[in-house]
């Protein structure tokens, strides 16, 4: 099995390299202190440090199934795993459904790529446009997949954000077909300016809805979670089990204090729609000035930039770049084109921001 | 797949039903308080909260390799690859050898057969004596198997430990075939009167050595780790990277400043030791007194004991125990005979222990 283009270069880069390739997280906006107050609490009972139950710390589960209320989709504690962050979520999915046929987004999440040829899961990739997946084409290839992999939100690589309406249509086409949907939504907290309904929603018994708190709280957390309905969620438990026993009940008990107070969460959240917007824009601005040639649409939330640079092998372009201190990621790495690059524009500072952009133009300009 | 009967166990029974079945570490060794310290200091940094790289945090791996390396089994940090517990490490080594067939002990721990099953491995039970595995059974299995799978230290279920001379014998019969070992441990600090060298220190090139600090510490930190040459380690790499990305920064981080006080750790363990010893005596003493036709010797560690109760089917005398507010794990869920049972003597308190051999003895007394 190859090793993920980032992942290595996450582990080989120096400290003063500059990247837009991981989808990390701003480490400023992690709420540290809360953090290391809510681990103080979680830390007080000895029972806290004990083994624990396959499906998840049941206080964290009510908590995040009221979630799911809040927003008009009815959801118990019962339909919901804990996992011990959402790519492991993806992975006891794929598993249970081993050796079956999927219809995904071209391009799609690296990760989930990796998770699919792993479990021997042959995947049909339909285009991603402006609204989201091409309807025809996914009508005609759900007919043939057990299963269907979908990121409506802020898509990664891509940003693409799924229309209402086009989130409605897809559910019919959905609700007509024996296909399973797996709705990846680790960026759904991560809206500039509005929330979008999940599809999972209007297919509660027909859907495995992904969540994650590495986004919003932060990743080294690795609390992930499935919404699914019991009859599709208990036969998961096995594998849960069997995979890692269950997810650190310390880093769920930190999550489930640091919820407890709602407000400051709900604050935390709008700092970090409000920040991450601002950088967005900063970086679309400065690409417009820096690398004019790069076409793209500004993402309306999540963590990334992807376009195109008519012509250029972005393979080639990191390679050099990298030896100039700035890496990205080659679309190609996605099934992408070859001209395609993904930008993450939320790790680096404003002024990193400037500074790698402008070692990118300066490589394109000594070629 | 089908769940495991110890876990579903955890899961169903009331708070005053008293369990011999869970291996669970007694609640009042947890280090908590040093625990809470050490989570203050991990969570100092915001990076601490970040993405981190798959194969673990790097101070930690240098801290695990340097215990090896004090007990005689040169370890760099490059050959310490951190998992999500070590039941996650036996996962990613038997996926990565999917499929091919493996030799280990009857009676087996029944988490690592659910692995087993889960990738298509086809397994050679060898029946364990006193001393260890049967060796001219054992020589004649590996000579069908890619892979041995052995727990030689206070084995689960059944507390069989190794004597030296038969490590020995394994490892000289192991170098000279294809077969690659993979020595479960995480008993192996949980000694009684003195510890035992590791098979895999006599074939470092040829095991798999997987270790764990959820009986030493705590389990909820699901923080164990695999110890292999860099040839061997590397191909697995890419597996956990597409199974949970990474473990926990901020557990593992927790445990890195734990460790960090060498001599605060070292009279944990010894503290932890002589108390397991005591209960396991308290155990045994009270087994003669309640149960006297029950046949078994006296572990020289870890957390079970295991034996017969000659003629009698445990899995029926379960379900009459559960009824009575006492559990205990029948033989047969290991593969075992039909009259055995697997007592686990760290969990409940001494006064329990009574209370709950006491039940046990008045359900036999009524049939």
């Amino acid at each position: 099995m190859k090793r993920s283009f980032i992942r290595e270069i996450l582990e080989h880069t120096d400290a003063h390299t500059i990247s837009f390739a991981g989808g990390l997280p701003d480490v400023g906006l992690f709420p540290r202190q809360a953090l290391q107050v809510a681990a103080q609490k979680a830390l007080c009972t000895p029972e806290a440090l004990q083994y624990s139950t396959s499906t998840g710390y049941a206080p964290l589960k009510a908590l995040i199934a009221q979630q799911y209320c809040d927003k008009g989709f009815a959801t118990t504690a019962d339909e919901i795993l804990i996992t011990s962050g959402s790519q492991q979520g993806l992975d006891i999915i794929a598993r249970y459904h081993r050796g079956t046929g999927m219809t995904l987004e071209s391009p799609s999440y690296l990760g989930a790529l990796n998770i699919f040829t792993l479990n021997n899961i042959s995947t049909y990739s339909v285009a991603l446009g402006e609204d989201g997946i091409d309807l025809e084409a996914f009508k005609k290839s759900i007919n043939h997949t057990a299963l269907t992999y979908l990121i409506p939100d802020f898509q990664n690589p891509s940003g693409t954000c799924y229309t209402a309406s086009h989130r409605r249509d897809l559910a019919t086409v959905l609700q007509d077909s024996d296909t399973l949907l797996i709705e990846d939504a680790p960026y759904s907290e991560v809206y500039f300016d509005q929330p979008y309904p999940s599809i999972s929603q209007l297919l509660p018994r027909q859907s495995y809805h992904l969540g994650s708190f590495s986004k919003v709280l932060a990743p080294a957390l690795r609390i992930g979670w499935i919404r699914a309905d019991s009859s599709l969620l208990q036969p998961l438990i096995a594998y849960k089990e069997a995979m890692d026993l269950h997810t650190s009940s310390i880093t769920q008990r930190i999550v489930y204090e640091y919820l407890l107070d709602t407000e400051g969460y709900q604050t935390h959240l709008a700092t970090l729609r409000t920040h991450y917007q601002e950088k967005m824009n900063h970086f679309a601005d400065l690409l417009n000035k820096y690398l004019p040639n790069f076409h793209y649409a500004r993402p309306k939330g999540g963590m990334f930039i992807y376009g195109k640079l008519e012509g250029i092998d972005t393979m080639k372009l990191v390679r050099e770049c990298i030896e100039h201190g700035v890496v990205f990621v080659p679309g190609c790495e996605f099934d992408g084109a070859f001209d395609e690059i993904r930008f993450n524009y939320t790790h680096s500072t404003f002024e990193e921001i400037k500074r790698g952009l402008k070692r990118i133009a300066l490589v394109l300009s000594l070629r």
